[in-house]
C-alpha cells in the first residue's frame, strides 16, 4: 500500500534533508542512491547535478515549479525562496555554508543579500595570513568599536550583520547549521530549524498540492 | 658619503614597498635581497620572516618600537597602527588582502575591525558554489535591499561595511590597493595611497628621528 504521508526533501550541495511528519533525516549526497518508487517526495534543489538526474524520477516533484516567480528574481536561490515563503514579517537568517539575509514584508520579498558563512570567512582569513587564525567571539559586546583581534573579525563578520538586521526593526528567524552559534548574538529571534520545510508546505499549499 | 634622504619602507607579506622623498618603489619580497648598507632605512614589518631575518641589519630600524603602544593594543597589525597615525580625526580604511577599518577621534584609536579583502570574499564565495562566481558591482544603489545576485553579495561585503562607516559621521580615508575601487561607493573620501607612510613619518617625528 503506498504511503500517504508527506515527504519532503531539501537537497544541498553535499546532502539531502528528508523531512516526514516532522521528524527530519540528513543522507550525504554521495551515500544516497536514487531509485525508482512510488513514494511522491516533494523537493527543492540547489545542486545542479542531482538537479539533473531527478527528471528521470517522476515521483520526485520539484516545487520551484509552483513558486509564483515574480515575486522574487530570476537567480535566487530556492532555498532562500523556500524560508522567506515560510514566514510574512520579518527578517530570516539562514546561516549555513553562506549566511543568506531576506526581509519579507506582509508576504512580499523585499530583498536580502548572501554572506559567507562563518566557516568560509575563517578559512578565508586563516588564507590571507596565519595572523588571522582567531575563533569567533559569540560573548562580543556589540555596542564598542573592538580593541582586540577576536573582536575585530568578529564584528566585521557578524556585528556588520547584526546591525543591519536589527535596522529593518522586524522579527528575526535564524534557520541552519550555524543558527545556534548566531542566537548568542541575536537573542531575541526565534530560532527554527524547520523553516525551510515550513516554506516547503506553504509552496504547496499555495498550489493546492496538500 | 652617506644619503642624508629618508628612506621609509612598509614590508608586507608579499613584498617590500620603499617610499624616498615622494617616490614610490614596490619590490617582491621573493625578488628583494637584504644586504648589508650603510643606508639608514626605517620600517614597519607584518612579515614575520623578514622581521626575524632585519633583526641581523642595524641599519633597518623598526619604527614598531616608537609607537606608544598604550594608544593601540598587543596583537594589533602594526600597518593598521601606522595609519591610524596619520589621520587625526577620521575613519581609515586600508583595502588590501584584508580590509581593516579603524576609527582615529582627536588622535586617539577608538577601535577597529577587520574584514575580509575583495579578492578574499570572491574567491571564498566561489569556494562555497561555482553558482556564487559573480564580480562585486561598485554601481550598486545601497538604499535598496538586493534583488539580484550581483548586488546580493556586493551589499553583504561593501555595504554593510559601508553603512557601519558612515555611522560613525567622520571623514573617511581610503588606502591600499583596493581604495580606487571602494572610492565608487565612498564617494567623499579622502583617496590617499601614501597613508601608511605619511603614518610612519608621524611615528618618527614623535620619536625624534625626523
Amino acid at each position: 500500500m503506498e504511503s500517504t504521508r508527506l515527504t519532503l526533501c531539501d537537497i544541498g550541495n553535499t546532502t539531502f534533508d528528508f523531512y516526514r511528519e516532522g521528524v527530519k533525516e540528513k543522507i550525504a549526497t554521495a551515500d544516497y542512491e536514487l531509485k525508482k518508487s512510488e513514494e511522491k517526495i516533494f523537493y527543492i534543489c540547489v545542486n545542479e547535478k542531482v538537479g539533473q538526474e531527478l527528471k528521470n524520477f517522476p515521483n520526485w516533484i520539484d516545487l520551484k515549479a509552483f513558486v509564483d516567480m515574480k515575486k522574487y528574481y530570476e537567480t535566487m536561490g530556492i532555498d532562500r525562496i523556500a524560508v522567506c515563503e515560510s514566514i510574512e514579517n520579518g527578517v530570516v537568517i539562514d546561516a549555513g555554508s553562506a549566511i543568506t539575509v531576506d526581509v519579507v514584508r506582509k508576504g512580499a520579498f523585499v530583498g536580502g543579500y548572501i554572506a559567507l558563512g562563518l566557516s568560509a570567512s575563517h578559512k578565508a582569513y586563516t588564507g590571507i595570513s596565519p595572523r588571522l587564525d582567531y575563533s569567533y567571539n559569540f560573548e562580543i559586546d556589540l555596542d564598542k568599536i573592538p580593541k582586540n583581534s577576536e573582536d575585530a573579525l568578529t564584528y566585521a563578520q557578524v556585528g556588520l550583520l547584526y546591525r543591519d538586521v536589527m535596522s529593518y526593526a522586524l522579527p528575526v528567524y535564524l534557520t541552519g547549521g550555524d543558527a545556534p552559534e548566531l542566537k548568542n548574538i541575536f537573542k531575541d529571534a526565534v530560532l527554527d530549524d524547520e523553516l525551510i520545510f515550513k516554506g516547503m508546505k506553504n509552496i504547496m499549499k499555495k498550489a493546492d498540492l496538500c
